[in-house]
């Protein structure tokens, strides 16, 4: 109880410079970003009988009955889910759909894993029930720890441990002799998204992959376990997609279309974005006497988990039988589209989701977001039938079929794509939410206006803004890009949710936000990520929840009622500026590191470093790396300030004729976007924001240049400076058309 | 054998630059430091036929031998030790003496360890018997795991996990309100000296301390485990002094006194340097169940070892008994000292030692090193015996005591202090080899001289200079400040071996000379640092002994026969340059990280950047940082640079009346010390190197400047730059003086 009475005593102190003197506090009380002073007046009173309307107490209910059975793609449980859905939004004044896709959908048939030697073992590759939780005996229907889009496969072979499984693990294996060729690897997750393992073990020619939890990054070295603690224990295994995501998204037969009857498809097994070989997750005590088999030299002090044990390379003597089979069906995937029309601008559309389906049960992910945001819109339907309709069309959006892929929201928008181009004005996208700091990534053009919402929405722990917290957290932590007031810089979006299509594949601006950072948890992609967990170690009683519709509701009312939309690009153009310094930068890197290495390679240095017991294998001379011709770039950049400049002058400037202003504003980001996409993947579409080839989720800023320099694809280098200098040009232009 | 051969064809193109044109080939044949152009032909072709002398076969026998039974200090193998070495000695032509000291060295009477609560454990405390290692069986007079200078104790208490229990670790307690007092303290090996952390438990207000082995620092975290592979198994526990040794090494109870019969003693248990409470070392294997049965607060990251549980802080509720008992007898100590006269210069006295007691058998630690001077001194023996006579006279010393406290070296350094300051031109030491990479640390005014020494020995693995290896080793760990050629900077010197009472004590300079990095390790201190293990995983086949005595050997014999002494003060000053600008920037570094503190604290910022639910206890505001005038140091270093610049010429320009120039030269170092010593511990009289107050092992250059920074002591900090700059003066004007 001391504790408890000191910490308030405490926050009183802190709380203070927050709301008083702090930073910024005319825009609190000032007007708001595209509003007139009478308008932002009225927005606010909208926005607090908004926030009167949000109820936790819903959340947990709706929480408790669309967990009670797994509920993935294809499973009764998802379309119930997505019927109660769509029946709710149509109570709350929407048109709602259901909007059905037919995607590939495998699930396994046969899963066997065997240690054949020196020692024996089967594992388990099963969760077991927990008493202390009542999901985990649901048992009926649920989807075992498996990949999907795995190939299928009775491999058997020597293991080798290739860490994360990314490239630079394969440099290290090359360096002592290590081939995996006709090897199965074992990887442990983290490091990368899971796609990235099997696909760069492949590459490399191992003809199986296991993907295991390590306790180190998802266990017991974390914290204590489930059911004791919130962390991923001895069987937990996590699920997920092994598709090439970074290729494309979405239905692996239907790349740029729509999965719907009589569309066009790749065989389901030979779609370009399936694995070639068969991969399957398994749990760290099934990795465990794996791991303790293998021999070879001891794998370098970066590689090794918290098991208790030696961790080495290989390959063998440990060797091993992996078989996997799968139903290779399609499954109906739901959407549930609702749309609450606008009253002056219909063919404006605020774009909003959060996928609904699981792995499992999926309190955590996605309900946790998915509830939050059926209760703001619920207020903002209820406040349509007080009379407060939104100027603007809101489109709710449940997505299903995220986990496997993104292909919920895919399929929709390749079905729509044409639609979407011309009246999307933007997509704000949630997807699991949790305890603790808001996370704010998303078009840079956004920024002004999302931190402006982040200062109106009050933190239920702490008598602080959200924003104030976010930025507490970033200066505890030494992030120096984060001052003590202003704006918070947003991420860069990469991928990993339903935002990708519409920012990546079509240049909608988009936002990703969610909290998080004080609810611990491995339940991730487990049958242990169950009402029974969120309720112990998740967001505990909805308040981030509640918080969470509280930030998201302003932002999609303000999109929707704005006179001048809140886009401001100056900030854009102060990111993209640092984002070409940052690959200007990279080269010189990547030369000085290139002559370093070189030189302690061809001066036989680097071989006398080594003890020759290692008997490690000298790396090839690197080419020399050319001077680049960042000129273009540089130009472009600095047009693009200018023009950044200029039109954020004019939409400051207020009233007038804003409507071709606006239309500019919600269109620009389209601009971003090269319709050839980027090289090896035309999928991807935005030359600004893209995941990384090798790293899934991990973002590239300047995709095209940046992959290519990482590469030392100098000749690709060269030609995608000038592709992106015509597009930051091109949308210069647009905005200097705009500004006048 | 692919490997194998492969290696050796990439081995031939290595090692090409090194002997060809690659750096400083003049130095290679040119004349020698201090030597004129013949004196250095002369010298070269005694190396060489002092090499010719050396036989690894003998090390070998030897190492068996004299491990054949534990040999820690008042134990009969190490009295027949000292008799067998001394004999050695007089064999080879010196005059060996075996002197005695009689020193406090506590042992053993009991000791218990159990876990109360809340489940039962009681401690093994042993390491077993294993097949594979015959001399763990050798139980007969073996020295279980203790601490020496451990308080005796019988206490009871909660248990607190306090990671390697450094004061930023009480830092981190404070937060989160764990008040160890009256608690029993666990903490793990490393990040500090071992006597660092119970005189820290005990500043808090701990009743006891147990230190561990964590498999991450020390087992199968680092490698397979004995005797499978080389690292610490499951029951191995590191033996070791607590005694308070940066206050003072020695005799506890007989600091700046020599340990001899009449001579004044604090009573035992009394002596400043004895430890308050008691401390037990334990395996990782009696570690786990007190660890596991710790709650309260989940460890920090960095705070988290490699035992399959996740680590918790307390306190409680584990709940420990720890009785601890010790005959508190005096030992005697048996230095061999062995004297061969110099034909010149008898009064110039170059001091070479190594210690030869263990904790148990000490086949690694110290007999690896031993055996290696005993070749070194029986070929120098035998060279003068056939007419090759050092100029300067040349000791040779084999320390017992060195493991409880560096006990025989300081006690015969109190006792001969007088003559020393006067004679001593150098000391060399050496401690525990291995194979891999010369480690060359020491006063930065031999750091030419020992250059040039190391690289005039080859490698026995590969056909290039030590020199060359280890600069190989240090490019490719991306130490900068090793260049492409030139000398390789020497590390500054804190503790840990017996050169401390020379340097830091009388201010004689200093080297310390090993090899290691290659030959694993995780036997240090436990009975399984045997013959055996050393023969499987040490220098195998003894050569890098051989070569540590080529290696010492030349620097012993060039800097008996040298015309000028090999000092060179331009390194000196180069590198106090570097110490002063470190200071400098380090009161500036404070002064950011306060204002950043003070900043996040008082704005509030600090408390909501935390989990309300961590309750944790805000940190204090830090006083703001004055600015602190350095003026008087940067003054002492510009002349510092100066004089070294004019003293080097000047012994550079060869012959005429060296010899006041040489007394200068070797009395230089006596010059940067203070007679007061350094603040709170007199005894450490160096003003440019000294172990850490709180490290232990760890060099702070510029102690008493350093310290009180560190500190935030800013009077203190002005007094120190005072009196350091008055001691650079007046180092500065004696070499003024030399070169005028």
């Amino acid at each position: 109880m001391r504790r408890f009475l000191l910490f308030f005593a405490l926050l009183s102190v802190a709380a203070r410079p927050a709301s008083g003197p702090g930073p910024m506090p005319a825009a609190v009380n000032g007007p708001l970003l595209g509003f007139s002073v009478s308008g932002s007046e009225a927005q606010r009173g909208l926005e607090a009988r908004f926030d009167a309307l949000l109820d936790p107490s819903r959340l947990d209910a709706w929480t408790r009955e669309m967990t009670d059975a797994p509920n993935y793609v294809g499973s009764p449980k998802s379309k119930a889910n997505a019927e109660m859905t769509a029946r709710l939004f149509r109570e709350w004044g929407y048109e709602a759909e259901v909007v059905r896709y037919d995607v590939l959908f495998p699930t396994p048939l046969e899963r066997s894993l065997e240690l054949l030697g020196p020692n024996g073992y089967r594992a388990k590759l099963d969760e077991p029930v927990l008493a202390e939780d009542a999901s985990s005996a649901k048992r009926d229907g649920m989807l075992p720890p498996y990949n999907a889009y795995s190939a299928d496969g009775d491999v058997e072979g020597e293991l080798v441990y290739v860490n994360y499984g990314v490239p630079a693990d394969y440099e290290e294996l090359e360096r002592l002799g290590i081939d995996v060729r006709g090897k199965i690897v074992i990887a442990r997750y983290g490091g990368s998204w899971r796609g990235i393992k099997p696909k760069v073990a492949a590459e490399h020619g191992a003809i199986g992959c296991i993907i295991y939890s390590d306790p180190r990054d998802d266990g017991y070295f974390q914290g204590d376990v489930y059911p004791e603690g919130a962390y991923r224990n001895e069987w937990g295994a996590q699920r997920g997609s092994v598709a090439d995501m970074p290729t494309y998204p979405g239905d692996p037969t239907t790349p740029f279309r729509a999965s719907k009857e009589g569309v066009e498809r790749y065989p389901a097994r030979e779609a370009p974005t399936v694995m070639k070989i068969p991969v399957l997750p398994i749990s760290y005590g099934d990795a465990q006497p794996l791991l303790a088999a293998i021999g070879g030299p001891v794998a370098p002090m970066g590689w090794r988990g918290a098991l208790p044990i030696t961790y080495h390379m290989g390959p063998g003597p440990a060797r091993v039988r992996l078989r996997l089979r799968f139903d290779w069906s399609t499954a109906p995937a739901y959407n549930v589209i609702a749309r609450l029309e606008g009253s002056e601008f219909p063919d404006q559309w605020i774009l909003r989701g959060n996928h609904r389906d699981a792995w499992v049960f999926g309190a955590g992910d996605p309900i946790s977001g998915h509830v939050a945001m059926m209760d703001e819109a619920r207020a903002i339907g209820l406040l349509a039938r007080e009379g407060h309709r939104p100027r603007r069309t809101i489109v709710y959006a449940s997505w299903d079929a995220e986990e496997p892929g993104l292909l919920g929201s895919t399929e929709w928008v390749e079905d729509h794509a044409e639609e979407l181009a011309r009246k999307a004005v933007a997509y704000l996208n949630t997807d699991s939410n949790g305890r603790g700091f808001l996370g704010m990534g998303g078009s840079h053009a956004l920024e002004p206006f999302i931190n402006e919402v982040a200062r109106d929405v009050r933190d239920p722990q702490f008598d602080v803004s959200v924003q104030d917290r976010a930025r507490a957290r970033a200066r505890f932590e030494g992030n120096r890009s984060v001052g003590v007031s202003g704006d918070l810089p947003i991420s860069p979006l990469g991928s990993g949710s339903d935002y990708t299509p519409f920012l990546q594949h079509l240049g909608i601006a988009s936002l990703n936000l969610g909290f998080g950072g004080e609810s611990g948890g491995g339940s991730y992609h487990s049958a242990y990520d169950s009402y029974e967990h969120y309720k112990r170690f998740g967001d505990v009683d909805f308040a981030y929840g509640v918080t969470l519709a509280r930030v998201v509701g302003r932002a999609t009312l303000r999109l929707a009622n704005a006179d001048v939309l809140p886009f401001r690009y100056e900030a854009l153009a102060r990111h993209v500026g640092r984002y070409v310094d940052e690959v200007t930068a990279l080269v010189e890197t990547v030369r000085e590191e290139t002559e370093r290495h070189n030189t302690l390679v061809s001066s036989g240095a680097w071989v006398i470093a080594q003890d020759p017991r290692d008997a490690l294998i000298p790396p090839d001379l690197e080419p020399a790396v050319p001077h680049v011709n960042f000129a273009p770039l540089l130009n472009a950049r600095d047009r693009l300030a200018a023009a950044a400049s200029a039109v954020d002058a004019r939409s400051g400037a207020g009233p007038g004729d804003v409507q071709a202003l606006n239309e500019t504003l919600y269109l620009a980001e389209r601009l971003l976007t090269h319709q050839d996409g980027l090289p090896r993947r035309p999928w991807f579409r935005h030359q600004v924001y893209a995941p990384g080839y090798y790293t899934g989720y991990g973002v590239k800023t300047l995709p095209g240049v940046r992959e290519a320099v990482e590469q030392r694809d100098w000749v690709e280098a060269e030609a995608q400076i000038v592709r992106l200098a015509g597009v930051l040009d091109g949308f210069s232009a647009s905005l200097e058309a705009a500004a006048r």
